[in-house]
């Protein structure tokens, strides 16, 4: 026989101290449920894990759609380069790999910011003389989609916003909401090859504006920021005082008639914490490889941010070591040729594409500059059969079994996004269904009223 | 110039809303600033990266002593078995990666929640008839660490609470702060072989308990559950309806002695998530290959759970595609000599450790019974030069260049914690200078006497 003695304190000012004692006979009873009835499950899913919330899944899983059994599936909606086969990674890149893995000398433990040599070849190879980095200014994660966590959740805090680009990768749009960030988002134009329409982005800044997430090169637009261009984005920053987290995961991957300029190199004051790895330009992106690069000249985010940096690289520790020993090797011994090669391909499926969409009545791509991807504006009104993108793009399967991003998964409606790693026959395959697919429902402006009278 | 049209709109009731024109010459004011000053640069790490505390590094951080110059340092501190190479991973771990590796089909994007193939292969080696698991029961995750973390985000809410062992391993609390997450200790028993103490356990649970943490075998102890005992906490998280994270990562790894029981293998109807991973008996722990088993026999998580570890695993993506396309090979293919020898090493370890601890005066090391640490009581009142653990391992350090953990690390103080992965003649070496050492302060009663009379 167990006895307790409980001590209950009351709420009320006067309320006694009452002494308590139970006879629960064997049985022990915990405070809480003293004066509740039995207990029951019911375990909740928390309030984060349902603030987690991936657009893109949501829409794809709400396309109940099935491809038309008569034409195998092209699907051009994954950002994922591997899936092909006919954009292989380097041997220099696997045999980094295999020579770590037989050193045996790369399974245990790293730091949590990686093992300091690592940051030192990532260092030395993004290091330049106008934005230095050193080892300590690099942080490995596990993806750049840790990058952007890590970087996410030592700048902002629950109630604070982020500014982030429309049409934009929706991960940052997840992970804020996660952490109770709001998102404002802020312009693109396409007309001005997805520029930042800076005077919305800069009427959205308030004093609770913890960060501006920038993208270059972007995904979903395959668009290229110029020198001067991100000088006026440098700007807007620095007059509001507003830390850049710059996603370049796809930098470097621009066509050769293109500059790609990382933004801190232009940066003066503003301090900036870029995202990058290896999953894109190295095609590797299963491995999970990423790293936070910290430029901070002004000494503004000063230790404050590298130890909030620290504490949360802590909490599961980063990417696989083996990955990490291998990135000296990679960075240095991956042949110029390969690089070249993986965007000239890009570049070619990029003009196949962007030609053969171009003729279709209906449809405006936006020639992309690099990274991976072209966005596709429909014309709704000359469609009037579809509700929306998502309406378009699931006819699209049902009829020609080709998959297209919908760009509402980017916050964008009204356009679909094109990924530009297939093979050159798959494109130029999906391009012609697209083309069949458009002109058997287009309308010109008469036939769209027409279709107004019928109803 | 820019004009903005601002409306801006008071607080109080009767407030009136005023139309304010603004010329700005071109530099556009954003509506946050339109009241105040110039901005300043002020950016500040956020709330949760300040609430994320990994207590270990900060005792050991804090201990700023040189160890004795004279003798050759001996690291007894940290839970990585790879660090003195005499305990190599099987090579057909190394060969299941290699081969991976080469047929280059695991290098695009997974499954956040993992390859299917390989979920199966892990349900496969885990499942037996009293816990049945299927590939759905399985979530790969970056390490056994965010295992825990996705694991916790789940369960609880901020203003819950968690009960979790004392001594315990540091992340749980670390995690559970940096979500807002309250944490209760619970007492193991070292007289008991570091049962818990159950009572204790059952007094913590309240209506705001969101999961009952368990850790076997344990890290620091070196203790295995017994069968009954795991039926006994089932018996408490079953009468107050708590589900259990069971931290499984030493699991199997016990001394041939002792049988290790999976705790879901016991449950009739309490809910357990059963974190794991590579790390401890492949010996590979920088790989962050981890897992997260669900056991749910009476559907009590039901679809609330398993999609709300489904959102979670998509904020950063899961483990190396690298790591889990090897998975299969690495379960199935590793020789049992291998995990028989890693645990005769450990047992011939542990006994020689014992031994030679015991003999020492004001030293009462605890027997473990698997993992890969053991765990030593300082009988304080005999060495009254040092006010803690903390000050006692820090003068091991200076005086005999031997590093153990102060076991306040683990929110229990005037114990250390062994390290007993390490080459034999270190082990002796170490439990000889640790001998010394307790030789050179140990007071007995009598000086102990002295001690307080000289003061
Ligand atoms: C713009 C952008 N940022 C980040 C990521 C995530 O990269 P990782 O796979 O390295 O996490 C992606 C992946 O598609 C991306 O498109
Ligand atoms: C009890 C316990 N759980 C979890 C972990 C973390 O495992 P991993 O390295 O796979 O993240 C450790 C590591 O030491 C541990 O001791």
């Amino acid at each position: 026989m167990d006895s307790y003695l409980i001590q209950v304190n009351g709420h009320g000012d006067c309320a006694p101290v009452m002494d308590v004692h139970l006879n629960t006979n064997g049985n022990s009873l915990s405070l809480g449920k003293v004066k509740g009835r039995k207990p029951r499950w019911a375990v909740r899913a928390s309030e984060m894990s349902k603030k987690t919330f991936n657009p893109v899944r949501a829409i794809v899983d709400s396309m109940k759609v099935e491809p038309n059994p008569r034409k195998a599936m092209i699907s051009l909606s994954l950002g994922d380069p591997t899936v092909f086969g006919n954009l292989p990674t380097n041997d220099e890149v696997t045999q980094a790999v295999k020579e770590i893995l037989d050193s045996g000398r790369y399974n245990g433990y790293a730091p949590s910011v990686g093992y300091q040599s690592c940051r030192e070849a990532v260092a030395a190879y993004y290091n330049c003389p106008e934005a230095p980095l050193e080892a300590q200014d690099v942080i490995l994660t596990s993806g750049c989609s840790q990058a952007i966590e890590l970087a996410l959740a030592v700048l902002a805090n629950p109630g604070q916003n982020i500014l982030v680009p429309r049409p934009g990768f929706s991960l940052y749009k997840t992970l804020a909401l996660s952490m109770g960030i709001e998102v404002k988002f802020y312009n693109l134009l396409p007309e001005k090859s997805w520029e930042i329409d800076l005077k919305h982005l800069e009427s959205l800044v308030d004093e609770k504006t913890a960060c501006l997430v920038i993208n270059n090169p972007s995904n979903p637009c395959g668009s290229v920021f110029s020198k001067s261009h991100l000088q006026k984005i440098l700007a807007v920053a620095s007059r509001h005082c507003v830390p850049i987290l710059a996603d370049e995961i796809y930098g470097d991957m621009v066509f050769a008639d293109c500059k790609y300029e990382p933004i801190a190199t232009l940066s003066t004051n503003v301090p900036i914490l870029s995202c990058g790895g290896l999953a894109k330009r190295w095609l590797v992106p299963g491995w999970r490889m990423g790293w936070i690069l910290i430029h901070d000249r002004r000494d503004i985010f000063g230790n404050e941010i590298r130890d909030g940096l620290l504490r949360l690289s802590q909490r599961i520790l980063g990417p696989c070591t083996i990955i990490q020993g291998a990135l000296e090797h990679i960075l240095h011994r991956t042949p110029p040729e390969f690089y070249h090669n993986t965007l000239s391909i890009l570049k070619s499926n990029a003009d196949l594409c962007y030609a053969a969409l171009s003729a279709i009545p209906g449809l405006q791509p936006v020639r992309p500059a690099g990274a991976m991807y072209l966005m596709v504006e429909i014309e709704m009104e000359h469609f009037p059969e579809f509700e929306n993108d998502v309406e378009f793009t699931e006819r699209l399967i049902s009829e020609q079994s080709v998959f297209c991003l919908p760009a509402t998964c980017f916050e964008y409606p009204n356009f679909f996004r094109v990924v530009i790693t297939v093979p050159e026959e798959m494109i130029l395959e999906a391009c012609s269904r697209i083309q069949e697919f458009c002109e058997m429902h287009y309308q010109g402006a008469e036939g769209a009223q027409d279709m107004e009278c019928d109803k």
